[in-house]
C-alpha cells in the first residue's frame, strides 16, 4: 500500500477502506508515514471530510494506536464524562461523585489546563496528597472499592492522536469536525468506559463559538462512541459565560465542595445535576426525571459528599481539607476591580475571565509552566446581577506582582450595562444516544 | 506574517495576496519554512485552485527564486521553445535552427531524458565534443554570433520549483493544473527570453493523457507567459504515437539531420515547421503563413541546416558528423520484431515504446544512471501503415544483452488491425498570444 495513493485517494473524494485507514495510522504511529504526506492527507480530509463509516475506523484505529484500558472487572455501568473545555468548570468533581453515589463506576482520567482552559488534574492536586498519578491496576483497584477514581493520564493513550494533532496545530487543519471528534473520541474509546457523556460547550470560552457549530460535533462524536459500541449521549452547555463564581485550582475545589454541601452557585449546582442524571440515566437505562430526581437525592442526603471524601481518601487526599476541619492554603494576596456605573452585569467574557486566570498565576500558556494552586478569581457578581457604582465586580488572588494585569483583563471581560440582560439557558440541547 | 494563516486562508478559499505568495517561496527557498506547512497549503491549492493573478504571482516568485538570466542584450527577437515531453521529441533540434536562420535568437536551455520521455541535451551529446555546459556568457556570446544555442542547464534556476516539485511528488498534489503550468513557466520565465513557444502534447507518450486536459494546461501557460510580459503561444500536438521513426539519442540527431536535408518523416517534418513558423511569427508579429513559407524555404536552401553546424561547431561539435563526412558509432547490435498478420498498424503506444527506449539503453529511470548514446529504436512500420504477416515492425538497437526485454516491450506496443485506422491529425490546436 502506498500512502501517496491513500492521499490521492482522499483528494479525489473517494471513501478510504478500513485498510486504508489502519496503513495511515500505523505509519502516524511508528513513525514511518514523513509529516508531509500525513499533512497532505489532513489537508485533504480537512476539504474533502470523511464519512461516518471513515471517521469510527479512524477512531478505532488511533484508539488502538497505544494503550487501551480494560475495565470489563468493573461491569458494565462504567461512565466516562469529557468537557470540550472551558472556564470554571468544575462540574467532574461534582457530578462523578453524584454518579458514583448512585451505583455508577466512575474510573475517569481527566487533563491539565492549557490556555484559557483549565484541566481537572491541576484542581485536584490543590487536596493536600492527593495522587493523581497511579497505574491502572490500582485505577481499577480504587473504582472497584469506591465506584469512583478521578486521576490523570496513566500509560500511553492514542499516540496517534498526539502526534496528529501536533500536526494540524502547524498546518490549520484543526477545525474539523471528524477530526476534532474523531481526536476526542480516540482516547475516550481508550480509556475503557461502556457509557460515555460529552459536555460539548460553545460561546466565548469554548473551542466551538456557536451552538449550532456545538451541536454538529457532538452528534459525530455520538455517532461515533455509539458505532464504536459504547452508549454515547452529549449535552451542549452554554461557555459564553464562565461556569460558578471561582475560577482557579484551589478556589474550584472550594466551589465544587460548597455544591456538594448543597450551597453555591445554583446554576452550576443544575448543570452538575443534569450531567450526573445523564451519566446514571445511560449506565442505568432510566428515564431522565428519575435520574435527577435521583441525584438531587444523592446531593441533599450527603451520600455524593462522602463519595468524593472516600474517594480522595484511597488516594491519599488530606481529607479535613475537604471536610472543613483545615484550611486550604490561601493566595498571597488580592485585587478587586469595581463597577464605574449602575447596571446589570450584561456579559462576562469567559475567555478573557480564563486568561486572567492564566496572569493570576493559576493557568499555564505551554504545558511544563509551574502554577499557583491558591491563584485564581472569584466573580463577585455574575452574569445578569444588578450592580451600583463603586461595587466589586471581581476579585484576582495570586502573587502580588501577578495581580494588576490580571486585574486589567478582568475589567475587559466585565460589561455593564443600562438594561438587566436576558437570562441564559445553561443547557441548550441534548444529543442522546442513537 | 505566519504560514498557518497563508494555510488557513487558501484552505477557506480566499485568494493569496502577492505579499503572502512571496513569503511561502521566499520560506521554501530559503529552507525556513518545514516540508508539512509547504505539502499542506499545496493541498489546499490543489482542491481549491489558484487565481489567475495568484497563478502569475506564484510562477513570479518562483522565477526569481534563482538565477534569472539576462537576454536583453540580444534584442527582443530572442524565442525559447519547450516541449511538456514525448517519446522521439527531436524537434527543438530542427524547429531551432530554422527560426534561428530566419533571424530568432534561441538561446535555449534544455533538460535531460527521464523515465520514458527523452531530452534534447543527451542528444546533444551524441554530437562529440558538443559542450552542453557552458556559462551564461559563453551563450550570450554564441548565440550574438549564430542566433542558436542549445545546451543544458547552467546555473541555478527556480530553486522554489525544485523542492516544491520533490515535495507534490510525493503528496499526490503534482496533477494540478496551476502547480503545474507555474513549475514550467517559472523556469521559462528564469531563461529569459522575450517570446516563448510551448509545445504541450497529449496521448499516451504524454504526462496529459486527452486533448481537452492539454488544452487546460496550454491556456493556462499561455495566460501566465503573456500575464508575465512574456509574449507566448501554444501548439497542442498529438504524443499518442512516437514522433518520427527513431528513438535514441544518435538516432535521433540522424533523423533530425535527414528533417533539416530535406529528407525523413513527413509528419515530423510537418510538426517542425508549423514550430519554427510560430516561433518566428511571435519574434516578428508576422502572418503565420509568411513565416511558414519561410520557415519551408530555409529547410529547402539549406540555411537552417547550415545554421545548426555552424552552432555545433561554435560548441566544439565534430560537424564532419552532421555533414555525412563521418558516420556517427554504431550500436553493439541490433534485434527485430515481425508483424504477425497482415493488416495495418492501427496504434503504437509512445508510452511503451519510450520504456522499451529505457531498456534498450537510450535512457533512464533515475538521473544518475549513464545512457548508451547509440541505443534506441527504429520504427520500421509507423502508424497507419500496411504490414505484411513477416514484416520487420521495429528494431531495437543496443548492448546485446538488453534487446530481448526491449523488444518484449515493443512487441506489446504495436496493434496490427485488418482495418486501416484513421489518420490522425499532429496538431489539435493552436493557442495565441492573449
Amino acid at each position: 500500500m502506498l500512502m501517496t495513493d491513500i492521499i490521492a485517494n482522499k483528494r479525489n473524494r473517494e471513501e478510504l477502506t478500513n485498510k486504508e485507514i489502519d496503513f495511515f495510522i500505523n505509519g502516524v504511529t511508528n513513525g514511518s508515514l514523513p509529516d508531509y504526506q500525513i499533512s497532505a492527507l489532513l489537508m485533504a480530509i480537512y476539504l474533502n471530510g470523511l464519512s461516518p463509516r471513515e471517521t469510527v475506523d479512524l477512531t478505532l484505529a488511533m484508539a488502538k494506536s497505544g494503550d487501551m484500558l480494560d475495565l470489563s472487572s468493573l461491569g458494565d455501568k462504567t461512565v466516562d464524562k469529557h468537557s470540550t473545555g472551558g472556564v470554571g468548570d468544575k462540574t467532574t468533581l461534582i457530578c462523578a461523585p453524584i454518579a458514583a453515589a448512585l451505583g455508577c463506576k466512575v474510573a475517569k482520567m481527566s487533563g491539565r489546563g492549557l490556555g484559557h482552559t483549565g484541566g481537572t488534574v491541576d484542581k485536584l492536586e490543590a487536596i493536600d496528597g492527593y495522587k493523581t498519578s497511579i497505574t491502572a491496576e490500582e485505577m481499577l483497584e480504587v473504582t472497584k472499592k469506591h465506584g469512583l477514581c478521578l486521576v490523570g493520564h496513566s500509560g500511553n493513550f492514542a499516540p496517534a492522536d498526539k502526534r496528529l494533532y501536533a500536526i494540524r496545530d502547524v498546518t490549520a487543519t484543526v477545525e474539523s469536525i471528524p477530526l476534532i471528534a474523531s481526536s476526542i473520541m480516540s482516547k475516550k474509546l481508550a480509556a475503557g468506559a461502556k457509557n460515555i457523556l460529552l459536555d460539548v460547550k460553545f460561546g466565548s470560552g469554548a473551542f466551538m463559538k456557536s451552538a449550532e457549530e456545538a451541536e454538529t460535533l457532538a452528534r459525530k462524536m455520538v455517532e461515533i462512541g455509539n458505532n464504536a459500541g459504547r452508549k454515547t449521549a452529549a449535552v451542549i452547555t452554554d461557555m459564553d459565560i464562565p461556569l460558578g463564581r471561582y475560577i482557579g485550582n484551589t478556589l474550584e475545589i472550594k466551589e465544587a465542595l460548597e455544591i456538594l454541601k448543597c450551597n453555591g452557585d445554583q446554576r452550576l449546582r443544575e448543570l452538575c445535576i443534569a450531567l450526573a442524571a445523564k451519566m446514571h440515566s445511560l449506565c442505568f437505562d432510566c428515564d431522565i426525571k428519575e435520574s435527577e430526581e435521583l441525584s438531587i437525592k444523592a446531593l441533599e442526603n450527603g451520600s455524593a459528599f462522602e463519595k468524593l471524601c472516600e474517594s480522595a481518601e484511597a488516594l491519599g487526599g488530606d481529607v479535613r481539607l475537604l471536610r472543613g476541619e483545615k484550611e486550604f492554603p490561601e493566595a498571597e494576596a488580592n485585587l478587586k476591580i469595581f463597577a464605574k456605573e449602575d447596571g446589570y452585569v450584561s456579559a462576562i467574557n469567559s475567555e478573557l475571565i480564563g486568561k486572567a486566570a492564566v496572569l493570576s498565576g493559576a493557568g499555564r500558556e505551554t504545558i511544563n509552566e509551574k502554577i499557583d494552586l491558591t491563584a485564581g478569581i472569584y466573580l463577585n457578581k455574575q452574569y445578569g446581577e444588578p450592580v451600583t457604582k463603586g461595587d466589586t465586580l471581581a476579585t484576582v488572588f495570586g502573587k502580588k506582582e501577578k495581580l494588576t494585569l490580571a486585574a486589567e483583563l478582568l475589567e475587559k471581560a466585565y460589561i455593564v450595562s443600562k438594561e438587566k440582560p436576558k437570562s441564559r439557558p445553561l443547557i441548550y440541547k441534548t444529543v442522546n444516544e442513537v
